[in-house]
């Protein structure tokens, strides 16, 4: 069956289009969640939307499982080969196909960077609000696959927001496209959501048009120190009252990582005399008398104890160094072993209680070896890792125990990084059945086969 | 039959949930799109989710229609009675349930009007910031329903962009209920995005959770003369340049639309001393110093040309005077007589050209009397009224001319009023079959008896 199948592939796709040697396979097996992924058949890397609808109907055919794949950077494992499935990646459909400044808007091929779109955007005076750590490997689909997050959520929203239009090339190898540049478009029910976060399970998107906005100009960041996430909130709420929508940040940092990132490692550099209960990495998009303004409003809040010590940036320079004490989350790897990456969400004035409880259930678990708290105030997300002893059994007591305790918490198991494979028998803790029920309808509506995405999210 | 249902629901609801006057059902016949509703069995306004979803159980067990409806402000025949159906109104379940100002979210029964969550909103420093001219009687579940737009979604988007959770009775009476207040949550396949703008047909809604946002304080409204819509564009890029996320609505009226509330009419004052070819009115969210930038920002675009006159508003009642110009367009049924009032979205960069072609198609076609236009610019919609003599094969002409232009444009027959009854054979003009049948897929799956809204959106 499998030479059959490679051979009618062969027939549609070039062989810079079709990787077939073990190694290119291993390549593409995994993304970068830690999960392994099984070897795939082969490689579908289609530079055509046409080909790839051909060769998903000679797979569907096949009855072959397919995995859709962006720029492997995923952290839930949507994008990991299954048992004796192909991988169908979108790099070679890559590219801006054009930018519209009166419509603000951009149609860009799936396999585009995230970074790419950013910058082309810069160029034109326009902005692509969404922004992630992996924006250089990330690409444009799967960003839009997996709904992501990221730091200007606070602001701008989710990816969901910035999507006018898209291209899909469903599991039965039918293209559905709607790729105008409609800001409000209320005929009929909206497809599009069909697919936004939906981790690839009901079809590859191939194109999209995006909404831009008009690009944010100076930016000023600031460290403040805080006595906890309480205060933090406080601080947040004074912050939106003063300057609205020119807040365009706000990432909390517990001491469990601040200690870690600025003293027990040298990830980071400190740019505080001291320690405190809770630090914010702010920022603004202030312009020309706003700066004296956000000084007398940083100073009232000091003098009025909400804020304990603060730092603004003076250079760019030191804006990078002030980032580079939160985005330290992304290297931290190494020095902290073994260790679970929790991406929860709560209803951001329980976050911090939230947070409290799980330090307090960790404390006394046997095989827990530390905490790492990370997130974004405002948006109710933190990113919640636990190292533990490298052992089944206890990185599996952890999950029952901080997923018991998101349940209680009304929260979710995913806010940004998605189901994927990893936290697929999770969903529970989140979804009543009839929610689970309903989206497993969609999927047996949307692909009867199960061949695309198999295994992921539900 | 009949007697028997109705036997089976006074079981369920109280008299004053129950109907059944020949009087109050006619009450209840019709929304605002003109349409005559059918009589309707009986109307159904239940005060509880529970009792909604027996009644909803009992109808469904009988094979009766049922029309969910909110205010009944609709435009396009959504909320209309059809033959043999019961209505089911929202307006008992009404009221805020909480309010959380940290996570800036607002917990609301769906039947309470849209100006009453505003001024809630308000009164904790906070904003809902979906606007349009119904909003003492449009009741939030109706706004979710069909993804009302209106004059700030400029800045802010559509009411789907403000969704964070939903509660909604399924057309056999089980109610599926996320009601978190989180902004970020990829647990899953967003469940909530099928029955936003489904006008209906997916079941009725019961409570919503609303983000809102920091309020907008002081404002600033201008009224500004200009040659044409391409002129307004470029007047709205030089504005989002400068002010950003500041500018926070950019209407647009077309000279018939001026001439008819200005002079032919005393619906408005014009506040200038002569005629143009297109007028904007924008407002900008400023404060401080911001306001004597706004001063040189308008008089750099006078000494440019770009803008021909402008009047900016010195006072609330100036401000109100401005706006009632535009806000006239609610009253002009009386005065322009038998009219087609289309609602249709174009590329921004578009809708000039486009509403210039649609004025030569109608110029040269008998029956037409007169046209009115106004519109969101920098959203790419249009309300396009077309005046003609009360004749039916004249008004079908006019709706074919006119939506095969928008067919030819990639536009959308409705921007943001909806499908509806009025609108539903029209939708071929900018959805493709592919399209179609996968909205009739959903509906299969979610109502196969189809008794929820028939006829409505597909």
């Amino acid at each position: 069956m499998k030479s059959n199948l490679i051979a009618r592939l062969s027939s549609i796709l070039t062989p810079n289009e079709l990787l077939l040697s073990a190694e290119e396979r291993q390549r593409f097996a995994s993304d970068q969640s830690g999960l392994d992924g099984a070897l795939p058949l082969a490689v579908l890397r289609p530079a055509t939307v046409a080909a790839l609808s051909e060769a998903v109907k000679v797979c569907a055919a096949a009855g072959v499982a397919m995995v859709p794949q962006g720029g492997r950077t995923g952290l839930s494992g949507g994008a990991c080969a299954t048992g004796n499935c192909v991988i169908v990646s979108t790099m070679l459909m890559s590219g801006i196909a054009e930018i519209d400044a009166d419509a603000m808007t951009m149609t860009v091929w799936a396999g585009t960077p995230l970074q790419v779109v950013q910058e082309a955007a810069l160029e034109h005076g326009l902005e692509y609000p969404v922004d992630i750590g992996a924006r250089g490997s990330a690409t444009i689909g799967g960003t839009i696959a997996t709904n992501a997050g990221g730091i200007r959520v606070l602001r701008h929203g989710m990816t969901r927001q910035h999507v006018l239009g898209l291209e899909v090339v469903l599991p039965d190898g039918r293209i559905v496209a709607r790729l105008g540049k409609l800001v409000k478009d209320n005929a009929g029910l909206d497809l599009k959501h069909l697919f936004i976060g939906s981790e690839g399970i009901f079809g590859v998107i191939t194109r999209a048009v995006l909404q831009l906005r008009p690009a944010t100009r100076a930016c000023t960041a600031a460290l403040l120190a805080v006595r906890d996430h309480d205060a933090a909130l406080a601080c947040l709420s004074a912050a939106r009252r003063t300057f609205a929508g020119r807040l365009t940040a706000f990432e909390g940092m517990w001491p469990d990582y601040w200690d870690f990132v600025c003293h027990k490692t040298e990830l980071a550099a400190s740019p505080l005399a001291a320690d405190h209960g809770f630090y914010i990495l702010a920022e603004f998009a202030l312009e020309g008398d706003d700066s004296a303004h956000f000084e007398n409003w940083l100073g009232q809040l000091l003098e009025d104890g909400i804020v304990e010590d603060g730092v603004i940036a003076k250079s760019l320079s030191e804006t990078q160094a002030l980032w580079r004490v939160r985005e330290a989350i992304g290297d931290v790897d190494a020095d902290f072993g073994a260790h679970i990456n929790f991406d929860l969400g709560i209803s951001p004035s329980q976050l911090g209680h939230f947070c409290d409880a799980g330090d307090r259930l960790l404390a006394g678990m046997a095989g827990v070896t530390g905490t790492l708290k990370v997130g974004h105030v405002g948006d109710g997300n933190v990113h919640f890792l636990v190292g533990h002893e490298d052992d089944a059994e206890v990185s599996d007591r952890i999950e029952q125990a901080l997923y018991a305790l998101v349940r209680d918490y009304g929260g979710t198991i995913t806010a940004e990084h998605g189901v994927g494979r990893l936290k697929r028998d999770w969903l529970s803790c989140c979804r009543s059945p009839k929610e689970v029920d309903l989206m497993r309808q969609l999927k047996s509506m949307l692909d009867p086969g199960q061949i695309m995405n198999p295994g992921a999210l539900v």
